[in-house]
């Protein structure tokens, strides 16, 4: 099977613009067929506020109302998405923009209300496998936001580390997929503080040993479960690193494994 | 050759919800291969005041700063774009939106400064028809936005009704193109405030009277002049008029021929 690269990033490398411009020179220089999945960092609260919004977190996540998920669907799917597409273009890499509703690539629901509603939250049902690989075969570069659909009209805000592991594992049944988790960071830390306290691999079992001693917590618990989701998929490797992993020029970063 | 409709709209159909449902809902219904070019309406100048930033119209024309063109990457490539796909796949139309950006789909540069500085306008210098006719081969209904790029990193904002023009001129060498302008009125009137007043066919030389005769002015001239340039370029048919001619249900519309 061809590889298929599949990199999300977040955090400082989008708010960053110094750093995104860098890490989209890089990316751009990635062999190989491609797949890229943005977040969207903090452009979207800054906006809400702009517009007089309150942006409302539960647990590391987002609640999205209508007003919010306006905002997030102008800032995910336009001014990001299309800016990272141009600069793309402008490294000679042929980018396509996509949410989920494009194409109909990512069907979802709209998250079950149990105790916390979180409005137009998706959780993604399905994963068109067969309209990325025809994208990637006509020397495409999918870019996808963190926007799904429900296919009833309704967009929805989803997880862009639930988007990049629901891919990744969609896409393992026709390539050997690598996907890589890039943020501010070296990888997981033992020590929150110290970049050099890179946890060089966690497993199922060391997970559950971290998480007891309270190594990792809050938003890299949720990022952890999603990568363990993807090798389950058959996704073949998985690593968690700072923006220098996709070129492999960093020794220190995370891999994954089940 | 295989027929292709591309239809393009704007005005009222943009801003109205209730409109704008109706008009998706028939579009779907189209039959054979289709594409959607929808312009920005009143929203991205409802966004920018509320951004506090003031719109600025010369001849019909916005004038483009940095701030106004993160408002319309935003609200067109994002907020319309992706609710305009949203609902198409909820009529079963398999839509996917597209800025030039994407898939390097429309390149332009930005408007030469002559008199007025329109700032980040875009002029197009190319489209590429035969990425757009792989995503047709494929089913998928392309949906554009009026935001291109300049293939250095630029993002630019363009005409509506010009990125109809230009892709309908382009995609006339592999089909037979028939170019829909929708919007709230019948046509082109010989009155602007009597809706029956249609001028039922327009060509060049008609144009020229008509113009002169102060009939046609204003936002209807560098329609009329898109008209024309498609025409010059290959496009078999061009039609001007409310929504209900894109399912053929209405008689009172204007034709535009050589």
């Amino acid at each position: 099977m061809k590889k298929l690269s599949i990199i999300k990033i977040g955090g400082n490398v989008i708010n960053n613009k110094n750093a995104l411009a860098s890490f989209v020179k890089d990316f751009a220089k990635v062999e190989g067929l491609k797949i890229l999945v943005h977040g969207g960092g903090r452009k979207a609260s800054e906006m809400s506020t702009q517009l007089g919004l309150e942006p409302k977190m539960i647990n590391g996540r987002r609640v999205t109302n209508q007003a919010n998920l306006e905002v997030v669907t102008m800032v995910y799917a336009g001014l990001l998405n299309k800016n990272i597409v141009a600069q793309l273009q402008q490294n000679n890499c042929n980018a396509i923009g996509l949410s989920g509703a494009d194409a109909n690539c990512i069907k979802a629901h709209k998250r079950v209300v149990k105790d916390i509603d979180y409005g137009f939250a998706g959780d993604i049902d399905h994963v068109d496998s067969k309209i990325i690989k025809a994208f990637l075969e006509v020397e495409l570069t999918p870019v996808f936001c963190a926007i799904t659909h429900d296919a009833n009209g309704q967009l929805l805000n989803t997880n862009a580390d639930t988007i990049a592991s629901e891919v990744a594992g969609a896409m393992s049944n026709d390539f050997d997929v690598v996907l890589t988790y890039c943020f501010e960071k070296n990888g997981v830390l033992e020590d929150v503080n110290d970049n050099d306290s890179v946890v060089e691999n966690i497993n199922s079992e060391t997970y559950i040993q971290l998480k007891n001693e309270n190594i990792i917590a809050e938003g890299m618990l949720p990022k952890l479960e999603n990568c363990f989701n993807a090798l389950q998929k058959g996704v073949s490797k998985i690593v968690i690193g700072n923006p220098e992993v996709i070129l492999e020029n960093s020794n220190n970063y995370t891999t994954i494994t089940l």
